[in-house]
C-alpha cells in the first residue's frame, strides 16, 4: 500500500479546483504513485471554502492559512491564492518545513521570488511551480524531440499566447487587471507560461527587448470573478486598468536560437491559443493548446516526396504518461496537464528529490519577465543577467 | 445535502475504469446532482477485482455478480462486462427492482435487446444505454442547431468510424474478435455508435443495405488484452476471426435524408475518428472525435463574402456542460463523454423519468445493426421495420 | 523546334476556356513538349464563339463542326461541347482521321461510349478522355505511393464530391438538370471523375450498389449558365428535373478492397470538395481538391512516438509536373490539372502511342455508372461485368 | 477591341517568367483589359534570353536594356533584373518617357529607391511595384473586412514569412546571399512583403526595432541558380554569406495597433507560409500562402453557440478577381496573384493614374526595412520618420 501524503492547501477558486480534481484523480490513474490525502482546504469566505472543501473532497477547511502550518498531517502545502499573498505564505510554509506547491507567477517581483527560492532552500523542503503546460504528453514529445536530437541545431522558438477575454469594454475591472494583486498583466498570467516552455524546451536567454500596450484603459468597477468569466455593467464607475493588456518581446537563446514571444488578452478568436514553433536544422514542431493532444511534426530527413508537418495525436502508449489513460485516439483535456503535475511533485518525493519545475524555474522565468517589464520601461536590450 | 444513490458495478476493465471516474468526478463538478454513492464492483477474477475496487474507489468488491442483487444499498447497476452476459444481468437486476445502466451493444441479438427492455419496463425500473458520445458537447451543439431548424431540411447524413488497432497482422485474436463473445467486430462495436448519433441527430431509418468484410481471418490466438492494445506473436497457434473487420451501409432516413456509414479497423492512421457530417438546407456540420471539442458549423445565410465551415471550440459557457468545467478554450477530453452520462443518469433518477438514452434507444440501434446484417448476408435491400 | 499540333474545339463554354488556356501555356512551361497550334473553335452562336476565338486565341472560328473535319491542318479535335453530342462528334471525327480529345463523360450511355471507343480503334487515332483530376500532382503522388507498395495491400477507398451550387431552390432548371442533354446529374457529372480516380489509383470493380435522389424535383425554367452560376425566378414557370441530386453507391473492387462513393450537389459549405482516401495495410493517404495542393500521407512504419498523417505540399521538385511551374510551396490551381492533361496528350503523340486515360477508361467508368444506375432501378448488388 | 500597350522586360528568370505569363493570360482571362503587347525582353546572356524570348511569347530579344529606350513601341518598362540594377535601369527608363513596372526590393538602399520615385514623378510616368501578394483573392478580403471596419479597431498585426530552402549548410552561395547583389537576406526578400502587406492592411508604423542573424557564416562557393534551388558541393571552397538568414521585429502603428514580424530561411518544414493575423475588436483574419485560396476569419458578433474562425475558400463570385476565372470551389495559384497584378497596371494606364501600389509604397516599405537595420544595429528602438 502506498504512503500517503498530506496536502493542505490555499485557495479555492479556478486553480484550486484544478489542483483539487488532481488529487483525487491521481490513485486512481497513477495506483504506483503516493497518494495525496487530501486534509484542509483554506479561504477567507468561510461559507465558499466550506461549500468548495465538502465539494472538492477535502477533509476539512480553514479560513486562516495558518492553520494548516500547525498540522503534523500537513506535508505539503498548496498555494495557488491570488499572487499577492504566495510570497507570504511560502515562507511561512518553509519555515513550518512544508513542502510547497505554488502557482505560477511564483511572486510579484524577482526578488520576492529569489526570496522564496532560499527560504525554501534554506529550510531544505521540496518546491514547485505550477507551469502545467510542460506536462501535455504533446508537449512532452516536442522536449523529447529536442533533447534527442531529432531536431538538430535550434534556430528559432516563437510562442503565442492568445486570448480573447476582455475584448469587450465593459468587461469589469477584475482582479487580473489590478497591478497590486495580479503584478503584471497578460505578461505575468500569459507571458510566463511561454517563458517556462521556452527554458524547458530550448534553455536559457541571454538578452531581450520588449513591447507592452493598455489598449482599453479604463473598465466598469469589478464584480466578482469567476474562471476567467464576469460580468460588467455600462453604468458601473470605471476604474484604471493599471496592468499589461497585451507585451510581445524578442530575445537571445544562450544556444544562438532566436527568439519572438506574443501575449495578449485582446486577440479576438482565440479562447486559449497557447502555442509555440520550434525550427531546427533535422525538423520541426508545432503546438497549440486549443489542440492540446497533436504535436505536428517536420523532419528534413523524411523521402523527398513525402515530406510534410505530420499531425501527431500524443495519445499513444508511446506518449508521455499516455498509458495511464485511455486507448489510443481517445484525447484527454486541460485538467489532465495538472494531474500529471501532480505525479511529477509525488514522485519527486518518493524519490527525494526535487520536483521540476520548481521555484528555480520560478525564478528563472521571473527574471526573463522583469528584464522584458525593464526593457519596455527602459525601451532597450536588456540582458537577463542584469536583473 | 444530496441525496446518495447506490450503485454496484459488473466489470471493471476500460469501460469499467471509465465509469468509476464518473462516479468519482461527478459531485466535484455537477455539485447539484444526486451524488452516486460506490458500493460494490464485481468481476470473475477476485485478485483483479480487488485491486479494481482499491484504485477505483469502491467501497468493496464481489466475484458474483447476483451478490448485487441482495443489496439493498444497491440501486443502479451498472453493466460493463462483456457483451454476451449483459442480458442475464440485466433481466435479474430488472427483477431485482434495480435501475439499469448498460454498456452498448445491449445485447448479442435484437431478441436479446427486445426482452430486456421489456423486463426492465414490466419492472418498472430506469434504463440507460452507455451510447456516450451524444454526450460530447460539441454533438450536443450540433443537436441543438438541427432541432431549431438552423441547419433546415436534412440532405445527408455521413459517418465514419475509423480505426486501426489491428492492421497488424500479428495482432491476437482477443475477445473483440470472436462472435459469441462480441457479437459483431467493427460494426456492432463502432457502427453501433453511428447508428446512435444517426438516431439522434437525424431521426429513424427505413431501409439500410450493407457490405461486410473479414480481411484478415486469422490470427495468433489470444493473450489478455488491456483497452484496445495487446500482444501477439508470430509463432503462436492460430484460430479464426469470425466477426467483421468492416461494415459499410447506405440507409434512407424517415425524413428523407440519405445515410451513409462505415466502420472498420482497418484504416491506418486513424486511432478514433469517430467522425459524421450532415448537410442541410441551411448549413452542415462536421464532427471528429479525434478533435471532440470542436464542431465545424456552415450557414447558407453568412454573407456572400465570408462564407465558411466556422472551426466552433465547443467550450464556452454557451456550450451544454461547459459551464462545469474550465473557462472558454480549456478543452475536455474522452472522459467526460462519461461523466455527463452520468450526469443524465441522475438526472433522470432525480426527476424520475428515463434517462436518454435508454433500452429504447439501445433496441432501435439493434434493429439497424440486424437489418444491415441481414441485408449482408441476403445482398438485398432490408426494411428496418422487417427485423 | 518542336512540331505543331493543329487543333480543332468544338465548345467554348467552361471547359472550352480551360482547355484553351491550356494550349496557351503549354510551350511556355513545357516547351520540349510537342506545341499545339490554335487552329479553330466552332460552336453554334456566332457572336459568341467569335468573342471566344479572339478571347482565347484561336486563329479563327465556325458554327458548324463538321468544317473542322475538313481542314488538313488541324490533326486534334477537342470536344467539349455538352455530352449529347459527344458521339456524333467523334465518330465524325474519327472516320475522318482525327486524333480525339473528349470531355468526360464519353457520352450518354455505356452503348454510346462502346461505339465511340470502337471508332476510334477502328480509324486508328489516339483518344483521350479528360478526367482532368488524375493529373494533379498531389494526386499522382497518391498514385504512386501505391503502386511503389508504400501503402501495402488497399483495404478501402471512399470518395466523395461534395458541392452546393443547387441547394437554393430557385436555382433554375439548366442543361446539367436535364437527363437528355446531360445524361444524368451528379453522378455523371462528380461521381464520374470519382469512378476514374478508384480506377486510377486502385483498379478495376467487380460489383456495385446505388443510392439515388433528386431532393427538388421542380426548379423555374432556364435561363443562361455560365460556368456553374445561373440566376433563376420565383415567378418563373417551373419545369421537372430529371436527373439525381445525389447518388452514392458500394461497392467490391477486385484486389479485395472496399469501395464508398458518394456524389451530391447538396452538401452546404462544400463548393467543390472532390476527395478520397485510401487506407492500406502500410499506410493511408487522403486528398480533397479544395487544397489540392496537399496531400495528407500516413505510413504505419514510422517510428512509434511520430505516426501522424503527413501533410504533403505536393510543390516540391520530387513531385511529378512541378519543376515546370515555380519554386516549392508556391502552389497551383485548377487550371493546371487541364494543362497537365494537355501534356500528356501533346506527349502521347509524340511517342505514338495512347494518351492516358483514354477511351477506354471512359467506357470503363461508364461501365461502372450504369452498372451504379441499374442497381439503384433494381434495387440489387450488379456486377460490372453484367453492363 | 482594346488598344495595346507595348512592354519591354529586362529579367527573364524566375520573376520574368511570371510575368512574361501574366501579360499572355490577361486578354483571356480580362478582355476587358487593355492588351499588353510582347514586344522585346533583354538578358545579359544571348542564347538563354534568346530561349526565353521563344518560349515565353515575346516578339524579340536583346542583350541591352538600352535598347528597350529607343523603342516607340515599348510604352511600360518592366524590370525584374537583380536588385541592384533596378534604380539605373529605373532611371534611364523614366527618362526616356517609359512607365515603370519594377519588382520588389525596388533598390538597394532607402536613398536609391527615393531617387527612382522622384525621377518617376519628375518624368510623369506611372510606376508600379511588384507587391504581388496584395493581389490574392483571400487578402483582398481581409482588407475589405479591415476598410469596411468589420474588424472593428485593430489591436494586433503579426506576420511571418517561413522559408526552409537554405538550412542545408552545402546548399551554395547564391546571389540571394550576397549583400552587394541582393542588398539583403530575408528581410528584405521576404520582410518586404510581410513590410507592405502590414502598410496595405493597417497603414504606417511609427517605429520599430528589429534583430538579425545569419546562422551559417559560411557557404559552397555558388553555382547557378533556378528558381529557389541550386546544388553545391561539399568540396567546393567558400565564400561568406553577407546577408541575414533571419530578421525579426517590432512595430507601433500609427493607428495603435501592435506589430510582430519574421522573415527567416531557416524554418525546416515551411515552404512558403507567409502568414499574417490581424485581431480587431470585432474580428480577426488569418492568412497562409501556403492556402492562399482560404482566409480564416472570426467575427465577435457571431452568435454565443456558433463563434469560430470561418475558412473562406475566396472562389465565390464575391471575392476579388474571381469572376474571371473558374467556378466557385476552383483553386487558383501563386501565378495569379501576378496576373492581377498587371491587371492593375493596365487599368492604372487606362484610367491614366498611377497603379496601387507604387513607387511610393516602394519607398515606404524601404523606410521600414532601414529603420529595421538601423535599429538591429544600433540596438534601439528607431522612429520611421529618422530615416
Amino acid at each position: 500500500m502506498k504512503q500517503h501524503v498530506g496536502v493542505g492547501m490555499v485557495g479555492y477558486k479556478f486553480m484550486g479546483k484544478a489542483h483539487s480534481h488532481a488529487y483525487r484523480d491521481l490513485p486512481m490513474f497513477f495506483p504506483k504513485s503516493l497518494r495525496p490525502a487530501m486534509k484542509l482546504i483554506c479561504g477567507r469566505d468561510a461559507a465558499g471554502v466550506a461549500q468548495a472543501a465538502d465539494q472538492f473532497g477535502w477533509e476539512g477547511y480553514v479560513t486562516d492559512w495558518r492553520e494548516l502550518l500547525a498540522r503534523d498531517d500537513i506535508d505539503v502545502l498548496d498555494i495557488n491564492a491570488p499572487s499577492d499573498v504566495h510570497k507570504e505564505i511560502a515562507l511561512a510554509g518553509a519555515s513550518a518545513g512544508k513542502h510547497l506547491f505554488c502557482e505560477k507567477p511564483l511572486a510579484l517581483t524577482l526578488d520576492d521570488a529569489r526570496e522564496m527560492l532560499q527560504a525554501a532552500e534554506a529550510a531544505g523542503v521540496k518546491h514547485m511551480v505550477g507551469f502545467n503546460y510542460r506536462f501535455a504528453p504533446a508537449v512532452r514529445l516536442a522536449k523529447k524531440l529536442v533533447e534527442e536530437g531529432r531536431l538538430g541545431q535550434i534556430y528559432h522558438f516563437r510562442a503565442f499566447f492568445l486570448q480573447d477575454w476582455i475584448v469587450d469594454p465593459e468587461f469589469p475591472l477584475v482582479w487580473r487587471l489590478q497591478k497590486e494583486i495580479a503584478g503584471s498583466g497578460a505578461h505575468g498570467d500569459l507571458g510566463a507560461h511561454l517563458v517556462d516552455l521556452a527554458h524547458y524546451l530550448i534553455g536559457g536567454m541571454t538578452e531581450v527587448i520588449g513591447m507592452s500596450e493598455t489598449f482599453i484603459k479604463e473598465r466598469p468597477l469589478p464584480s466578482e470573478m469567476a474562471g476567467l468569466s464576469a460580468k460588467g455593467s455600462k453604468d458601473a464607475p470605471k476604474g484604471s486598468v493599471t496592468v499589461d493588456d497585451a507585451t510581445l518581446f524578442m530575445s537571445r537563446f544562450a544556444n544562438g536560437a532566436l527568439g519572438s514571444f506574443e501575449a495578449t488578452r485582446y486577440a479576438s478568436g482565440h479562447r486559449c491559443t497557447n502555442s509555440f514553433e520550434i525550427n531546427g536544422s533535422k525538423g520541426s514542431v508545432k503546438f497549440d493548446f486549443e489542440r492540446m493532444n497533436e504535436l505536428q511534426v517536420f523532419f528534413t530527413e523524411d523521402a523527398d516526396d513525402v515530406q510534410g508537418f505530420r499531425r501527431v495525436l500524443a495519445t499513444d502508449p508511446a506518449h508521455a504518461y499516455m498509458d495511464a489513460w485511455w486507448p489510443a485516439g481517445h484525447t484527454i483535456g486541460y485538467e489532465h496537464t495538472i494531474i500529471h503535475e501532480v505525479v511529477e511533485l509525488m514522485q519527486a518525493l518518493e524519490e527525494n528529490r526535487q520536483p521540476v519545475p520548481n521555484f528555480e524555474d520560478g525564478v528563472r522565468c521571473q527574471e526573463v519577465l522583469e528584464a522584458v517589464e525593464r526593457s519596455v520601461a527602459e525601451r532597450r536590450w536588456v540582458r537577463v543577467d542584469e536583473v
